[in-house]
């Protein structure tokens, strides 16, 4: 059976975005910097259809990303177009080839019918919760991986239900003194990490954990 | 001039102290565990008068934390002996010959003799803020470094007041979901942090980054 990892970048400070967030600026102020390593690399921007690019230390890491994936869960804010019910017009941030290339469950509160997009990618709006999003995304990935890739309320509500097999944090050289934090609202002490690794990348450090299971 | 190093432990979720300290838990619930790492180690165990350890990726980051360094900044609650004016009876938790080997500089509310302890280690109480505690570190250090050894608030009152060159920090895989945490209370997006290294030790990551000064 697949695993499911929850993959993310956080600031130094444990958000992986900044206070203020809008429609303007999605992850908040300073919430976009966190990025910012990620850009230059071939493995980033070849996902997102473009050429050239560096390949280091964080090339692996983010390669492993989409590597074995069948399918994602995302939040709301993530996929965004705004609190409740759907503006259909909006079909998220990334165009109409998004770069996922695998069913994306999203976590909602309002129903949509699925949406089709180029490249493989369909989004499913899931409005029961993390398990029932859990199991679609089981069922559709098969004994692949199921990637949980943010916000923050998603990879803690994953963790919560002790639904993740392995924690991919990347922590950007950033201090963003606010916004969402991501490891609030979990039970921490009752959550056993074992480190499986670290990699130092270029103005970027990859921690992965294995959630310990009894 | 030597620089300014703030070094310290914290869990993945940013405490380096759990809830409810107390005098026989003093770094709070689950807090001790976040040094289980280091205790194996030669270099901790010779620096507390023990034979044998192990040699591992992390040795070289626990012998870094005392190379070139000429004097020590820590806060009241690290040196412990409660709140308020001093039991003089109280001389740390690290019995006749504490594992600092240089003058050390407590910040404190609460007038005290300087007190001189077997192996070179003067701790000396400071009630005039860390400003002050850092002119006297440089006087005692000359050329050599400092270290801001904790706890959170001692590091806290140095980021915040621009005197730290750079932030060693040791990321335990634990999750304290509360207590002391270490980046708070500075004003985060105006410290602006480079990342020097990332050293993946055995159940442990090291991370170094420079505080960059305009």
């Amino acid at each position: 059976m697949g695993k499911v990892r929850a993959i993310i970048t956080t600031s130094l400070d444990g958000y992986v975005a900044g206070p203020n967030q809008t429609e303007e600026e999605p992850l908040g102020v300073g919430g976009e910097e966190l990025h910012e390593w990620m850009f230059p690399l071939k493995a980033f921007r070849e996902r997102h259809g473009r050429e050239g690019g560096e390949v280091t230390a964080s090339s692996p890491v983010v390669e492993g990303w989409t590597e074995n994936v069948g399918a994602m869960i995302m939040g709301r804010n993530m996929f965004g177009g705004g609190p409740g019910p759907w503006d259909e017009s909006w079909k998220g941030w990334w165009g109409d080839d998004p770069p996922y290339h695998v069913p994306v469950f999203v976590l909602t509160h309002h129903e949509r019918e699925p949406l089709e997009m180029e490249g493989d990618t369909t989004f499913y709006f899931v409005t029961e919760g993390i398990e029932a999003a859990m199991a679609r995304a089981r069922e559709a990935a098969g004994e692949a991986d199921i990637t949980v890739i943010g916000g923050a309320q998603a990879i803690q509500q994953s963790l919560a239900a002790g639904l993740v097999d392995e924690l991919e944090i990347s922590i950007s050289p950033r201090l963003l003194g606010g916004g969402a934090r991501l490891l609030d609202n979990v039970d921490g002490p009752d959550i056993k990490l074992e480190q499986l690794a670290a990699v130092e990348g270029d103005g970027v450090t990859h921690v992965t954990y294995r959630v310990v299971k009894d």
